[in-house]
């Protein structure tokens, strides 16, 4: 297995024969449920996927609860990227301590060794790279959209998921699957609906180019994650999540250097940090490893179907927590959300018939 | 087959066994297309479908235009009563025209003669009784709920016409074409939403106990018109209709002489009628018919469909005709209503399969 990986990485990053031959892999899983070769049988991995889509769900939903607490008990006052990169390093420590059981275990294979290839490891920043830049685009759209229009412009991610998960992985979805998507989009962006949001309607052209442009750097940032980490089945997914996160380390290092070094020299690195910011930083840690397990059993449309989903529970759990209001948006957008994610597995069922 | 109709309804009104024969009926059209005796074929009978459905969606959207066009030109100053009333009679006079006609063609037979058995027309009046019901129950509504409101919560005619169609046409909708009314009514609630629909949220239980009561009636006078015309399929459509708008033409009468009866007689029947005044009552007779066709040749699913998607066809061309502004919530209720019309006829041919 390592030896055709290997041969199959000549080319630079991950090359199209690389995304043919995952395509056969993931074309085969298609019929038979799954055949991932790190779980038991269709129904191990059946479930895996359902675990991971339930905690990746709960995990996302906390997470903006989390923000909100936050945000009420006051002001940012820690340097968020310290708290970027403590995330990056409890992901890593997590990997290591879920490796070294496995090697107790199962001991050390080719599969669960921490030991690369450069050919491996060479395309995992590119995804990093990728959020970077859509990062730093986020500033500059600012000055031609205000932020409910942003929040709304944001679900077109939905969309260009969809579209690159089609073109990039070539995997199909049913009409009835692709309606659901519409659905998705079109719900998740009626529940955010406020009287602001007539403003993205008039977004200039130079707002709307760079809102596609983000969407399709994170749309395509989230798919090559999954080519990557679905490239090689048999590859443990805690390797594969330690390397990605020691470039995420690295990432953040640059950032605390380049934002807050005299902040960090002069006040220390955890200064500021509340019992709170230790929660969000532990959520964000554990709804990372999340995403990569969901790329992994699963796939960037329930990565996508999983947040929106979150994003709806978090407008509920909010009206009791805080007391916030619902409007009669919110609740149409939850409706047509819950159709989209039902028509998504009547149309799977379909599919297989 | 008259002895059959006759023999089936020695009970008051339309019998469960009325109901059920025309199950078997409706069934049997279900699986073979259509076999209605009128028509000569399945593709026939999907062309005259189609027909009457497309005339229904733009004679119903060019009604609310008509509408909006003679508000502009300025108040009604001709009496309602006496217009509903010549709306009736124009029906009834293009019903005799369509039957001279066909008596011409082919002669007069038990299908198409206007001699009529009292077992036959005593039903008729029930849809016209119980729209009268829902429109004295719409002055009292607005006792608990403002405009706006009562907007948003006219929408729950589509879910109301839906169960009712299930459970006394006993007809199955397969489970997408489920998700697609229920997306129907979330699209053109969506659609609707203004500043000011959040009202509707603080309706109280009496105005929503009301809502319910009115959706229910609209929802059974439809679908009880349905009954009564498909009950005997054979029956000519314009000799049916004939017999539905004389009722309709006495029930106006009744309405002049208790609201307008010192109007009409000190300034006239046609006082204050206008050329748009003429045009309105000529679209309203023509859609009309159209939903007496809808009713014969397709189902209250398709009428639905039809005045749904006539709603939206009449905003966007509002905006090109009077330069009406479309909001987010209009593209995104669209959207949704699209996608259903879509899932509607995708679910349709599941069922056939």
């Amino acid at each position: 297995m390592e030896h055709r990986r290997v041969k199959d990485q000549e080319s630079d990053g991950v090359s199209q024969k690389d995304i043919e031959n995952f395509d056969k892999i993931s074309l085969s899983s298609n019929t038979s449920t799954s055949s991932l070769s790190t779980a038991g049988g269709p129904k191990d991995s059946s479930k895996l996927k359902s675990i991971v889509t339930l905690a990746l769900t709960l995990l996302t939903s906390s997470q903006a609860i989390l923000i909100v607490w936050s945000k009420r008990a006051g002001k940012y006052d820690y340097s968020v990227t310290t708290a970027n990169f403590s995330v990056e390093t409890l992901k890593c420590l997590l990997s290591l301590v879920a490796l070294s059981r496995i090697w107790n275990s199962q001991g050390v294979t080719e599969d669960n060794r921490l030991i690369t290839s450069f050919d491996e490891v060479r395309v995992y920043p590119i995804p990093a790279m990728l959020y970077l830049v859509k990062n730093l685009l986020q500033y500059y759209i600012f000055e031609y959209v205000d932020a409910p229009a942003y929040q709304i412009l944001k679900n077109l991610n939905i969309i260009s998921t969809g579209v690159l998960y089609r073109i990039i992985l070539k995997k199909k979805l049913s009409q009835i699957q692709w309606a659901a998507f519409i659905l998705l989009c079109a719900g998740c962006t009626t529940a955010q609906l406020s009287p602001s949001s007539d403003h993205v309607l008039q977004t200039p052209i130079q707002g709307w180019v760079m809102a596609i442009v983000m969407a399709l750097l994170s749309g395509f940032a989230g798919v090559y994650t999954e080519v990557i980490i679905k490239k090689n089945p048999s590859r443990n997914i805690n390797a594969q999540n330690f390397w990605l996160y020691i470039f995420g380390m690295l990432f953040n290092l640059v950032a605390i250097c380049v934002q807050d070094f005299d902040a960090v020299m002069n006040k220390g690195f955890f200064h500021g940090y509340s019992f709170i910011t230790v929660l969000m930083i532990l959520n964000h840690a554990l709804s990372g490893i999340a995403v990569s397990m969901v790329m992994k059993y699963a796939n960037n449309i329930i990565k996508v179907y999983s947040t929106s989903v979150a994003m709806l529970l978090t407008a509920t759990v909010s009206v009791f927590l805080f007391g916030f209001h619902l409007s009669l948006a919110f609740l149409l957008g939850s409706t047509v959300v819950s159709v989209s994610v039902y028509l998504h597995s009547v149309g799977k069922l379909q599919q297989r018939n």
